[in-house]
Order: C-alpha cells, then structure tokens, then sequence
C-alpha cells in the first residue's frame, strides 16, 4: 500500500509533497533544553557504560586469543586453544549488536564517535549532545581496557594490549583508506537502518536495525584486520592507546581519528544528498526537463 | 508516534504522568496463588528441561572437542578435527538463544538462576517462583551432565567434564570479576530485551529478545573462557560440578555463584535506577531546579 | 493486552473456556480431499526440492572438508585450507534456516522424516502428506547426494561420502541416545515455533521460526558430529547411505531411523502434554483440588 | 485468518478469484518513463557502490587469508592468524546480507547480475532497468577490486586477487554445474524471500528478507569454495578477473557468467511455474477431473 501511494504520486508528478513517512526536523545545533533533561545524562552514561562494555570484551578476546596462540607458551595444541581471528571479528561485531540493541532506546547506540558524526552531519543529534557522547564513548573505552589491564597486567602488555596499529608491510595511505571504507560501510548501514523511509517505502523489508550494524561491524573486522587491527571507532583506538601507552601506537593515533571522521562523513553526505530526498531538490532542473 | 506523545510530554513537563507504555506491576514477594496452578508447575518443569538440554548438548560439545583436539590421542589432523574454541562459544549462546525462544512463553526463559535473580530483584518474579526455578535449574544442569557421563564415562572423566575452574596464571580476584562483568552483559541484555518501555518507545527497534541475549552468551565465552571456562550461570557450574566431583571444580565453586549473583544483582540496579523511571523519580529535586 | 486477558482468565478459574489464540482443528488422519489439490503435489514437490538441495550442499562441504584436510594429499597448509567442522555445523545448520523460510509457505518446511512424524503425532498434518512428504524427502536425499557423487566421484568415496556411521569409541547405545535427544531438541524448536499460542501470549517474543529452528540443527551438529557424524535426520542419513552404499553406513542406519523418530515422538508428547492444554485437562482433578 | 479464507477459496472452486494478496502487475518490457526518473538514476548508483564494496570488503578478506596462511612467509603460527575459509564464507554471506539490507528500499538489492536476471525474468524489473543494473554492478565490481589492489599491489597479484578460477581435480562440467545449483539456491532464495504471497499466506514466517538471502550466499561458499571458489555472480568474476587480468582467470570466465544465468533461469522458472499460480493455470484441466 505504501509502494501504491508512493508509485501514484510519483507518476502524477507530486513526488515531493504527497510521502507516506514522517522526516523527523533536523536536530538543532544547540539545544540547551536538553541540558536540563535526565534523560540526556542518562543517555551519556548508557553510551559510557556501553563503550566500556564493548572494549572490556573484545580487548579481553584479543588478549586471550594471543596468549593462546603463543608458539613459546603454548606448547601443546597452539592452533586450537584460541577462538582465531574469526572469533575476535564476532567479539565486536557481536558486541555492536547486542549494545546497540540494549542502548538504542536510551541513546540512540552510537558507542562509536563516527557514528556521533555522522548522525550530527546529518543533523540526527544536537552539536552538544555529539560532543558528550564522544566524551563519554572515550571514557569509557578508556575504562574498559583499564580493566582488562587490571585484570591482567603481564599479558595485556606482552600481548600488544588490543592497540590499533599499522601492520608491518602496509604503509599509511593503505591504513587510511581502509579505515575510511571501512568506516563508510558502518555508518551507511547505520543510516540505512535509521531511515525513517524505511518502513514506509518498503514492507518486505523489516527494520531489523541492530542485526545488520553488528553484521557491518564484524565484515569490516574480516577484512581489515590484517592491515590495522581495525579502528573504525575513534573511541576505541584511543581507549587501547591511552592504557597501553606505547609509542606505536600513539604514532599511528591520527590514523584511527582522521580515517573514521572521513568515512563517516562521506557516508552522511551519501545518504543525505544521493540516496535521499536533497538530491533530488537539487536535482529538480533535471526532473523539470525530463 | 510513540515517540512524538513522549517528546511532548516531556515538553510539557508531565513526563511522568503521560506514559505509552503499561509497566505490569511488581511481582509480589510470596504469591501462594500460583501455587495453584498448573501454568507454574510447567514453568518449573520447562526450566528444568531447557537447563537439561543447554548442559546436555554444551558439554557434549566441550568434551568432543578436547577429545578431537588431544594431541597424544589424534595424531592426523588435531586441528582441523573439531569445531574449535569458537564452536564452543557458539553452543553455549545459540543454545540459549533456542532455550530462551522455547521457553519464553511458558517460564520466561531464564535457564539461569543469575537470571532469576536480576528479574526477582527488579520485581518481575516471585520470591516463591524464583527459588523453585533455581532448584529447577540446578537439578536439570546435574542431569544434563549426568547425561553426557552416562554416554562416555572415560571421555567425561580424561577431559574435564566441562566443569568450570580457574585456568592457571589467573587469581581468583580476577576470575571474579570476570564472572561479575560477563554476567552484568547478560543480564542487562535481558533487562534491555524485555523492558515493557522498548515497543513504545522506539519504534525502529524492533524486539527479537531471544537473539541478542544468545549472542550475550556467546560474546562473554569468547572474551572469558581462557580465564575461567566461563560460569555466568550458577546452576551451569554447579551442574558440571557434581557430576565430574574433583576438587578444583569444587574449590572454585563459590566464584560462579558469588560472581553471578553479583553481576545479576548491579544490572538490576543499573537497569531499574539508571536507566528507568525509578532514578527520574530520585533525582526529582535536580529537574525542579532546571 | 494478551497477557492481561489470559490472567484475568486464569484468575476467574475460567482458563479453558476464555482462549485468545485460535487453536486449528487437528487435521484429520486420512484426507483424501487434498489429494484432488494441486498444491498438496506442490507442497510435495518443494519438499522434494528442499532435501535436494539440502544434501547437495551440506555433502558438498563435508567432502570438501575431508579434500582440503587430508594430510597424505594437501602437504602446504593442511590446516586452514577447510571451512573446518565448526564450518559443517554452520552448512547443516543455515541450509535448514534457508530452506524452512523458502518452503513454510508452500509444504510447512520439514525437509526432515523426523519432523513430518513430529507433526502427524501433533495432529498438525494427515497421514497421507506425512507418508509422501517423507517418500519426498528419502527421494530428494537420494538425488542430492547422487548430484555430489556425478559431480566429484573418486572424492566421494574416498572421503567417506558424508553417511553418517557411528564413530569408533562409541557404542550403539551412546549414538541411539545422541540422535534420540538430538531430534528432540530440533522438534521441541520446531514445535515452540509453530505453536498458535505463541503470538497471542507473548507479545515480546516475536515469531523468527526459521532461525531458531536452523541454529536447533547447528547446535545438534556441535555436539554430536564426533558421536555419529549427527543424523537427526533419517532421509538425509538415508540419502547419503545409499549413494555411498558401504557395509557400515548400512550396519549403523537403524539407528538414524528409530533414534530420530523416537525423538520425534518425545518432542511431540512433550509438547503437547506437558507444555499445552491437554495436560492442564488430564491434571484437573488437581486443579480443582487446589 | 490468511490460511482460511485461502482453504475455503479452494474448497468452493474459486480459488483463482479469490486472492487475499496483491500481486504487483509485470513490469513492462520496455519503460521509458522510469528513465526520466531520479529514483532510477538513484537506483543504478546504489547498485554501483553496493557491489564496489561487497568486492572491497570480500576481496580484502581473501587477500589477507591467503598473506596470513602463506607458510613461507609467516613462520610463526600460520594456522590461527587469519579468518580461515569459514571467514571467507562469512565476508561474501554477510557483506550481501548487509548490502541487500541498505539497499532493497533504494534498488531492490540485487547488487548481482543472475540475480537481476532471474527477476526479469520474472517480470519484476524491466529490461532497460536490468540492463543499466548489470552494467552498474560489474563496474562496481571492477572499481571495488581496483582499489583493494590499489591498497596493496603485491599482495593482490601474488596471492590470486580473489579471481574465480576451476581449482585442479575439477573440471568444467562439475564447475559449471556447481554453480548452476549454488546461484539457483541464491535466486530460489531472492524469489522466496520477496514473494508478495508471502506475508498474506503465512502468518508464522515473518518475513526477514535480507538474512536468508545472506546465509544463502554463506552456504553456497561453504560448499563450494573448494571447487570454483565460488561465483554465482557474474559482477564478482569479472570484477575480479579484469583487474587481477591473468590468463587462468580469462580462460574460465565463461563459467562464471554461463553458469550463474542458468541457475537463476531455473529459479525463475520453478518459482513461477511450479509455486505459484502460473502452474495451476497449466494444470487446470487437472483439477477439473478431479
């Protein structure tokens, strides 16, 4: 039925006034109202703890996974003894999932700073509430992998303290470009499922949001995990830096901030101006002569 | 639509007040009413038939694995002969995504008495109901493992039962807290996934309660089974530990029941004063000031 | 709303009268009305379809595996080159979720004599489509394994021909118990799936059937891939008996027939007794005495 | 409810005229119209960076197996440094299952040439639409595999560029089938999974479109990754083959656009004609026997 007004109002040539879903206005720049609402802080500590959950798991995967399979340790069965680099891609695409699940509701689930980003460009959240969730994401990362170091300190530092960090054999320009696709591929997924058209436009499709922003995540770790260990996730990158404080991996730091910014900013601007309703505004020369 | 009546009401200040969602009322402590009816004895019988086939069908896993993977047994192909580490992991949370989906409708589906416990805490069970399910619980774990005994004694004994024990190079404190940690994941997952506000709330979230708390259990395997096999369900440990009966299973004991219980205990808290109403109500005076 | 009315029912001691679920009559034992149906030879023929495929593929990847990890042929890299056993657990597993979404509209999605006989037991279906559904299913099973042995002969044979046989260390009762309770952990899922009271009571445990119904049949594969290589399935054992048609895989078939419909038929009296209305009725003289 | 009005449709005779769901009339040939459309422009873009970064990703993820399981290269645990073949799997499942997820309200999602196929020939797109997809996704395809040898040219070219080549011990005729079967189960998947009949018929199934067309992608790779290294998407061949350009690659293409277009033709053709109504029509002298 939505398919049926929508289809109908395209051929009678109203496209833009007759839609059957709900744009939300965009968010305001600064909204002080806000600032007085529980609900804001309440926000800001889901997406601390959220963050803090997220790397306390998927760090203490990493850790695991390499004492495990330390050909000087482990003698006996090295190659079994450890989830792989398979098992670590799930830690946190599984961890999206299921944070984003829980924290949606109260903060939106962000638990990233791209994604903050993204959201703000594409005026989904207020400039001040972007700023304390990435405040808070950072924090909290910040805590999460202090934990795991708590909990074990010899081997978080022995086994590289699930610290981001150019691979040998990839130079900076590589690091970059994948941190931006990979970046890319999250925060499209994310304004594809948070697209209020979604359940007009099309009902064979259910909004199954958290499943497939997990799925992005966990892709993106496949692939990129041989070349940075994959940031996609300012917060996270910075939280393991910050504890295992090595030089390396502050070196490679602006990789893992300016990568993610960049992707998730062309994922903005591809939803907003080539996927939605901008677009077409600014394309309306080109209708008009059709 | 959801959305729009809270945003107003929150504008208009009667956030309390104005509320699109129905919270069913606490569990009372003690209801002998339900004593009388059939629906409980099923409940309890469910719970103890789902925790039979979660330990059943988990340790049979974790013991073909170390039979697969014993290098001094299986001198072709040690590593490729099992379903690994992360195999492991998956069976322990897709069997609680079945569980839980099986279930849901006749118990609840909490086949944890650390479930049990964070759901009697935020008022959603009875004192009476929640005692009977632990009991349920524990007794369907003994027989679960006792089932797997019954099938290969040797093989149960040779390679660990499945019990949950300290690993070596990790004190207690730390095995500790990663039973609180892990358990505080799951169960602020079932919190989050059975929450009455989530529909009304936020519309583009749509609940699939049993997955995500499945994935929970998968994730918190895969960061914690180098450290302590994993506990996060009390009756799961306890289960495995009266059935393969050696004193390390038993010494450790306490860490999966005291670590649970501890983990259930702050997700409630967290759940019902952070991010529920039951905090707005708290910090009434600091809205009055804004 | 759902919950309420049930409640209020219970309460007023009228549960059986005030039913807010429609439950279908139970289908009649012999029905000679659906043979005259175009879409019952439909339904039969996407169940052939179904099997096909669903032999096809998994023998497929468990010939594959045993090609990839042979150390006497594949000297670099004998251990990464397969998708390994976790990856056949999946195979099973996911082809039934893909296979029960594409044919529950057109046959209900058995793909499986178990749960046809589950079903027939359940009074969900008639004799005769039980009988043809599961002569569907053997023929379908025979075609597909036949496909993988035209397709790669020496393979076949030589790698074992993906029949399930019981494995050495394990005797006859170990491997009838393992698929008794295997089939009833895949038929309990098939039936708390399907069951019409499901929407009606729970509102927050939407209706995924086919997933938890496909991670049923990868969890059973977890575990009991090294007891008998997990039948749970009597055409597919029977399938890839008679295209590999070796002495063992023949010896050991009793045991994937009378195991599974054991299991079957345990699901089905559980369900149907103990979790639904029938043993409320056998047990009222308690209720009353309550 | 769906379910009776259906049964009683067929019980009175009129089960053609009395449909409870809409099927969308065929789409025309031929429509200039929807060439003066920006949705259609929008469409083919949405094609275009959908199999560029299903490439991206997929390609990336094989690169950075084979690098990580080179034994004369990483001496040091070359078994569990990489996502083994089962990674693979899931980078080409999942990366359509997120894919298909974001771009189904935009395009329908095909982002795969047989799949386009297989819906024009069921008249669910129009020529000039297929026709534009197809050239939209192998130049994505093309772009997708530049960049990833533009990320790391070495590696590209020493470890096989990801390109689809018959493994030896294969030869054609099994290739070609193998792929045959595999794009039918993609397509017979698409065809299920958007079947309008569906959500009207079928209450328990819900509809997760996205998901099973993903795990069938994964299925398909699981079996036959070891035999062609999967296809079933011309796009992908061919993207692959241009910029990796080696003869082997060349000279078995045909196979990888051969095989996909037959299988999606047969999908397209046992969904029509034996599931749906088209096959009662052909059969009504059938029924009127009856």
């Amino acid at each position: 039925m939505a398919k049926d007004i929508e289809t109908t109002a395209e051929q009678s040539g109203t496209e833009f006034s007759a839609k059957d879903y709900h744009d939300p206005p965009p968010a305001p720049l600064i909204d002080f109202e806000e600032l007085t609402k529980w609900s804001f802080y309440r926000a800001c500590i889901a997406e601390f703890i959220a963050t803090l959950l997220f790397l306390y798991v998927t760090v203490l995967t990493v850790i695991g996974h390499n004492v495990q399979t330390d050909p000087t340790k482990n003698t006996i069965d090295p190659d079994c003894g450890s989830v792989g680099i398979l098992g670590i891609a799930w830690a946190f695409g599984g961890m999206i999932f299921i944070l984003v699940y829980c924290t949606a509701g109260i903060s939106g689930g962000h638990i990233n700073p791209a994604v903050t980003l993204g959201l703000f460009l594409g005026r989904k959240v207020s400039l001040i509430r972007a700023i304390l969730y990435m405040v808070a994401q950072c924090l909290g990362a910040i805590c999460g992998c202090g934990l795991v170091k708590a909990f074990q300190k010899t081997y978080y530092n022995t086994y590289g303290g699930g610290a981001n960090e150019l691979q040998p054999g990839y130079n900076k320009g590589t690091g970059l470009g994948a941190e931006i696709i990979g970046t890319f591929v999250l925060v499209y997924t994310v304004f594809s499922a948070t697209d209020p058209k979604r359940s007009a436009r099309d009902s064979h499709v259910p909004v199954l949001a958290p499943l497939p922003i997990g799925f992005a995540v966990f892709m993106v770790h496949l692939a990129t995990i041989p070349i940075t260990g994959t940031g996609i996730n300012p917060a996270r990158s910075l939280g393991a830096a910050v504890i295992y404080n090595k030089e390396k991996a502050w070196d490679d730091q602006w990789i893992f901030w300016v990568g993610p910014f960049i992707g998730a900013a062309i994922a903005a601007f591809y939803h907003q101006y080539i996927l939605r309703a901008a677009a077409i505004k600014a394309l309306g020369s080109f209708r008009s002569n059709a």
